[in-house]
């Protein structure tokens, strides 16, 4: 059976889920998936950095307390993350890229990628910065060095959105794209319908786990804004920059209009969507609307986020899940270690790294 | 680039929305696909038979009416299907079985689909009666000879749930699944929360096109039955047969009890669903559900119908979508046509007998 040995960039909520992921049921997945994973490198802002090219034990690190968690004094650690140093010469297969998101040039995640790339290595990521900002350079960075570049938990976490539009929507032009993609204004809106102000709404968000510390990325759209240049570009083959996607935020939407709504009928969604012009150009925007109850996002709430997609010869299929989550969004990582493995195992151009190993069955 | 030969059992409305794409589009798919489809054979109860190995013309069977449509004056026509003859003996790739549903035991789409197994053709089919009643015996006969059976359109058309779990979920245990899978049933509940009795809704339902000549299938929970019993054996690897899936349709639900649900925030669904047990059995059931308004499914009303899946690692994703319609099922076909080209395309021991061409671009 076939290995991938992994770095983990970043060692926040979800790499650190991935890694339980790994440690707890690695044997079952590798049984089931028929490759198993490996981590050999950690690295952290907070952390600093760690190697380990036979293995790292991860269950030690998981017992520690994250904020306390510090890789300088183990062997093979260090206080320094030297993210260009492992990403680049540490013997590794797959890069898992789970750093912050910057929203205005996607670094240093964007470098991150590129560094991995260069050195033949498959990248994984769930970072909506590079995916929204630089996919084309980095795609076809990734196309001439024989790896992949696999960004699926990128929108909606787990939720197989980019995949289900690459792979079972064959034949069908897609004419365009509608998403409920954040879950903090999905909350709040659902307060307002209750009568909530808006700023208790958003601390309450921010309480339950829902909101940043910083709640402005959420309420005033500019999450929704990375997905929705995500979908645009990737299942409406646009190449948009953020300028060119018009954001409105639910900063305006008061108590008052949100039950006048209800009471229509109608209930305000925060709404990312990409659409083809007669033209063939891509129009996105991201701005609430008060969307009839039959609309298939109108009963889309809290942490559960969706996309619909509108085709010809489908009409619409939407599709719905937890758009985040800490396992959640390991498992979009997990599932792109899948669409590696699917792409190259039988390839035999493509310059893996596969150790044959025994398995051994309890 | 290769084409493959069909032959269309059954000439009804999905065939005939297949034909219809082939005849309008099929150069275009085929520069997209990577591959032709040309219809060789076609057969039906009503209409005859008909055989062209140089590919039938199917302009002029598309612009008769449907009723008129008689195959008997035509060259290598007769009045007669000659469904064994053909499907057995006219040389051809993929067998596209889309006949009538026998829920008692799939006959004679069960024949169909196993003389052209038999006779190492591919077969596509929407017809729930085969999958639901014969899926593993059609399956391990494909798969001793090497070819693919496919059956997508078997529920809810061509949105695509099966191929969802088939290749969507790879690492994830689904612990269960549960839809709303019955376009008639849909639209008789919306009309009873209006305060329209059963008997009237039905009659609408009827005028509308939702509902069979005879309802009782949509009703009384039947056709959702079937559905229900291909989501449990294809996606939880049960091997029901109807007699182990408990069934209660919508009948007893009166305009009053749809009323004070929905004055309580909930609402009527008949729903089917198929979950795991502690043992690892999978039980399985049809029943009328009042549904909280957050439930996935709750929202799900009229053509629309949805499948929940409930997972481990990524708590629930549903899918939502067309149940029915003549175009939407036969995508449900070409999506299968894709899946037997993607599957057997780069495999030298399918007995494919695909024909290299020149392609000619406009």
């Amino acid at each position: 059976m076939g290995r991938y040995d992994l770095a983990l960039i970043g060692f926040g909520g979800v790499n650190r889920a991935l890694a339980e992921l790994i440690s707890q049921r690695g044997d079952r997945l590798a049984e089931e998936l028929g490759f198993g994973l490996r981590v050999v490198a950690i690295t952290d802002l907070r952390a600093g950095s760690l190697v380990d090219t036979d293995g790292i034990d991860l269950a030690p690190l998981l017992a520690a307390e994250p904020r306390e968690l510090s890789f300088a004094g183990l062997v093979g650690g260090s206080a320094d993350p030297r993210n260009e140093w492992v990403i680049r010469e540490v013997p590794t297969d797959i890069v898992v890229e789970a750093t912050f998101t910057n929203p205005v040039d996607g670094e240093p995640a964007v470098s991150h990628v590129r560094w991995a790339l260069e050195s033949g290595k498959h990248v994984c990521t769930t970072n909506k910065g590079p995916v929204a900002l630089a996919s084309r350079p980095l795609k076809r960075l990734a196309a001439e060095r024989g790896v992949s570049f696999e960004f699926e938990g990128s929108v909606l976490s787990g939720t197989p959105i980019l995949r289900t539009a690459e792979r079972l929507f064959g034949g069908l032009e897609i004419t365009g794209v509608q998403g409920v993609m954040n879950g903090t204004s999905n909350y709040v809106l659902g307060r307002l319908e209750e009568g909530v102000d808006l700023p208790v709404a958003i601390a309450e968000a921010q309480e339950l786990g829902y909101a940043e510390a910083d709640p402005t990325a959420d309420i005033e759209g500019h999450d929704v804004q990375l997905k929705v240049m995500i979908l645009a570009n990737e299942v409406l083959g646009a190449d948009l920059r953020r300028e060119d996607v018009f954001c409105e935020g639910i900063s305006s939407i008061t108590p008052q209009d949100a039950q006048d709504a209800v009471r229509k009928g109608l209930r305000w969604k925060l709404v990312g969507s990409a659409t083809r012009r007669k033209d063939g150009t891509v129009e996105a925007r991201v701005a609430p609307l008060a969307l009839p109850g039959h609309h298939p996002l109108a009963g889309i709430s809290g942490p559960v986020n969706a996309v619909a997609f509108h085709t010809d010869l489908l009409g619409t299929v939407t599709v719905s899940g937890p758009g985040a989550g800490r396992i959640e969004t390991a498992y979009a990582l997990l599932s792109d270690t899948i669409a590696i493995h699917q792409r190259h195992d039988a390839d035999d151009t493509a310059p893996t790294r596969l150790v044959l190993q025994e398995t051994h069955r309890d």
